[in-house]
């Protein structure tokens, strides 16, 4: 089975997309590279596995390049639709930190991946399992079924340590990684990401979004209040699949209660791009921060860690809840027409271009 | 203090105006009276307190026209942003019943219109304190501080007997009952309420909503995709206050967990209006359904409820979140202009129909 | 109505007590005065009526003696059963702060004493309603109903000011305040409060614990694990009202998800004198820290707060174990044998003292 | 490697032991068997993995005979102390239902049982991932390291179906599967069952709990509030690691809200035995009701369920209270003293009959 390597060839193509129309999603600033990764430290990577039959991978997202195992994060964890096999979030509630990458893979897979995530975190922590107790694997998931053979189990727990392995600051968006056999809005989804810069206490601040995009039907969807999806109306529409997993990352000192109300204005987001929320969705948000690291063998019995000033905290909402819903278009705009399982196909919305004019 | 006693005279208009312009909220069926009341048994009252400077009132919900302590019905709750005082909740959520009218209120009032709420029960119920226990009133609230003189706790414990008495299946929208001081996008909000019908086992359901409006900014605000808010801009915007209640009727036999269900979904129909869900908004939800009543005096060990097939609950979703965003509306479209505490002054929207056009 | 001014004349009694019958809570070390003032700054305070037909009061407890709408405290909550009216919670759950007193009262007054507390807190703040919007009041409750005539609503908004007006560090236990009515193991209960010292960083801290306890059956009520409550068992058991409020308060710099891990230790506390947490039972509990002051006018975005080693809170969940396990008894042993409603009688525990050796 | 076929040499034992000492655990009737497959059609099998180095398992609990992913049972979740891996339950929590066999293993081994498991209703079940959306798969775990090679990962996916096929009425309980390596109060603990029965309507129903113990400390280790721990106390205690699971089958026809009541009495079950809940500790219930099924191809869109009388809920409450306690100590007491990993031996609380005398 071969690996598919693309290349982001229509990453521009957004961007003159989106002026050629006048679109504008929100009023806020972006980051840099208006991807999660402008959060320093914060990196991706993909595996990818693509033919005629199986299509589907892993995306990774590191929250920080040591061991996180060692220094972890705060954290916090917000389930929007609970019809999902994701996992890892009880420990998170209840401890307010996560101590692994964070993985994303099809709804099969998730135990083979936990496992491969396990396996990495053994080969870094020669003390789990021996004087450090165990270790909370962090794996979330949407159903690639329509496009992917999913029943065939296809990824290894050895695919993860390249996932990880490949994980950078740039990293490519679309039908790639976890999202190479997803749909959203009946066309292709997958992955896609965006950021925003919040000015505090004088310094600037990066709110960083990124998405697996699996939900939502043709005819509700719409681009900046633009009903796009009912002028590009096609036949064959499909019954939603519905889910999106959404991870968000800052380097603002949110502490794990800040973070969970900024993760449950996320559907905020996916609502303005028409979302209905169905029943079949697993609809799972993960919100880390990258300004206080934890320390796994902290000697001190009492630690200083920092907070916003929640009157301000109107700022990290509404950067989230546009940052979502650039994510969910870049994951659109990015993925390109993929044919799988049964020769079934998924069309690009770039494809559409004319018809939404 | 004078009593307000308006009438529906805008009502027409409000359907001539969408007409004029074309908006369509969602796709789904109204019921008779596009609101709450299509429910069966559903009534709903006011008590309005409107004079210079104070500005604010009760709304009462029955959710049947019996004796509700003794036939309780099954019930949910559902907090958005919990920045509010809001009372009842937690029984409703451990044994999923409501056995009270719901009451609306301003922030400040909780607790004298749960006072008087707890005397209407004891004078309906004897056995209260007695035999049988207390009793869970509940009660609502949105800051109407904007326009009502709100320190003065100008509402007493008998008004809520005025507002329960007047319910009716036929009841005013707009600045009215709790209403009457409510800021909706920086322009006058209130009571509305929609409806919608569906189709289960041959038989049609009605899925009714009805919000206390008091939340959001004007730059934000939208109709059916139609960026509205933007068009109107004044310049003395204020800040966002922002809460929302809404209370969910129907008469299809949802259990707890299926009204919770849901009740998360409202926020998607807040948010098709340009809902930002800033901090200092608290946006709680209410359902309960009128298909089986739970006796109090229950004599079975066992007893029969019924749900709905899961895999048939989007029909709901897809009402709620259509009737959520059209109830919004129903409250601006509804309200006059009313001017309040210090002169302060809410336009009615139906002031700037030119500038939509 | 006469207010009864009960003094505290069995204090040594309890001491005594246990010494004859070697009786040990727990492990830990008390506090100097073994009750929830051990926390600096902590002060308690009740308003009692007590004549024949009503048994009730007001239990005020002060987090701080400055003004706390203007400078908040780091608290949560935990709903061990949710069948009970208890106000405030949804708020502090959303910030992580209390901005009030926390009061105790009747479950059929809580509405009148919210609003006592509402007036109490605009006395002291004209801003609230003007500029700083609402206020939140916490207000606990029991049902009193066996020995108190609650339908009468004998408490008034204004009966909430003595209450607090009254706070001091040396405080009643026993049949006083909100717990003048209550009973507990079918005997007279009420208000108790215990206290246990931890280290951290070589400092010393206070876990803080009240009750007011209104659960249990005699037949399953245990001290230390003797079975006390089969020695004494009489004829004319009541069935349980079974609910109890705890308040839990600390200097050490929990945050609030530290302070609901804690607080979900509390029924074991319960649980280890005889507690099976019937269905009709409130047991709520509230948690707050004095640690660190949250300035509702704060000026900086990003501030500094503290939190405690994980990996060290078994301390803390110990402690609040044992001091919830003896402010229980306290709250029996201090309780005098009270007549009230239609004659009824609750007894001291004090009374079998001869039946248990 | 090979397994290890225990038999239940000490059934016997146990019984006379309690007997022997005039312990009673509760007052309530016991099943037949005293074990969860009292409830008709459950059934528990065990996989086994014990050598000098590897002591660890799998436990299975079938709800019911026939296919659970077409016919679902009602279900809910509790999670005391979140800090651990299980997982499954944010869909149970969702949907009300589980719709697999229940699974029991070591920590890091989670993955590799939740793909076995998904493999086996793969087998079972050709439309998922066709026609039928994804399954999810219910793992819960406890932390075997002390006697453990847990770092091995020595369980494969292949050994779920073994643990599945071995499901019978009468199991072993102790040393073996999920409980071969498990510590319960610093002695031998493992897997535990025990049951009551309840009548409802006129007829008899059972409560069964089945336990996988691996928390406590010797010296606050309780039977019956005797203090059975402080008389054993030996040198070498070690630390808590902390975690018990349990699971709650009933063929009464509570509801998912009713079951979700009775799983947060479960912890004072525990606490009767002298738990503390300490930090490290994944405390997590699963309950289940076997009294309805659930058609995955329902045709009907409104569906009859039953659910108990809320007012007569104790009866249930303190059935699962009384078997939790005895469940705890039955997988004690029927654990044989076990050494596993680096020469670290276990004992069995049996060793000690004549101290606890």
């Amino acid at each position: 089975m071969s690996e598919k390597h693309t290349i982001m060839d229509n990453a521009l193509t957004y961007n003159d997309w989106l002026e050629r129309f006048g679109f504008k999603i929100g009023k806020g600033v972006k980051g840099t590279k208006n991807t999660i990764t402008d959060v320093e430290g914060v990196k991706v990577g993909h595996y990818t596995l693509s033919n005629e039959q199986v299509q589907t991978g892993i995306t990774a997202i590191l929250p920080h390049g040591d061991n996180l195992f060692r220094e972890k994060l705060i954290a916090a964890t917000y389930v929007m639709n609970g019809f999902g096999k994701s996992i890892g979030l009880m420990q998170i509630d209840e401890l307010g930190t996560i101590e692994t990458p964070i993985l994303m893979t099809n709804t099969l897979s998730v135990g083979r991946v936990a496992t491969g995530l396990v396996r990495y975190m053994l080969e870094q922590n020669p003390d789990i399992g021996v004087t450090a107790g165990s270790v909370n694997p962090v794996v979330c998931e949407c159903n690639d079924g329509y496009l992917n053979e999913i029943r065939g189990l296809h990824l290894q727990e050895e695919d993860v340590f390249k996932a990880i392995e490949r994980c950078e600051v740039d990293f490519e968006q679309g039908a790639v990684g976890a999202g190479t056999g997803m749909m959203a809005y009946n066309l292709k989804g997958g992955i896609g990401s965006s950021s925003r810069v919040v000015e505090f206490g004088g310094k600037m601040y990066t709110i960083g979004i990124l998405v697996l995009s699996n939900f939502g039907r043709l005819n509700t969807f719409q681009i900046d209040g633009h009903k796009v999806g009912e002028a590009i109306k096609f036949g064959n529409e499909q019954v939603e699949q519905g889910s999106m997993i959404a991870i968000l990352a800052t380097d603002l000192p949110l502490n794990e209660r800040q973070l969970k109300r900024t993760l449950k204005r996320i559907p905020a987001g996916m609502a303005r791009t028409g979302a209905h929320f169905g029943n079949g969705s697993g609809d799972v948000f993960f919100g880390f921060s990258t300004a206080r690291r934890v320390n796994y063998l902290e000697s001190e019995d009492i630690i200083d860690i920092k907070a916003i000033n929640e009157n301000r905290i109107d700022r990290v909402f509404n950067a989230a809840i546009e940052a979502t819903e650039e994510a969910i278009l870049n994951s659109m705009f990015y993925a390109r027409t993929t044919t799988g399982k049964d020769g079934r196909c998924l069309h690009s919305i770039m494809e559409y271009d004319e018809l939404i004019k």
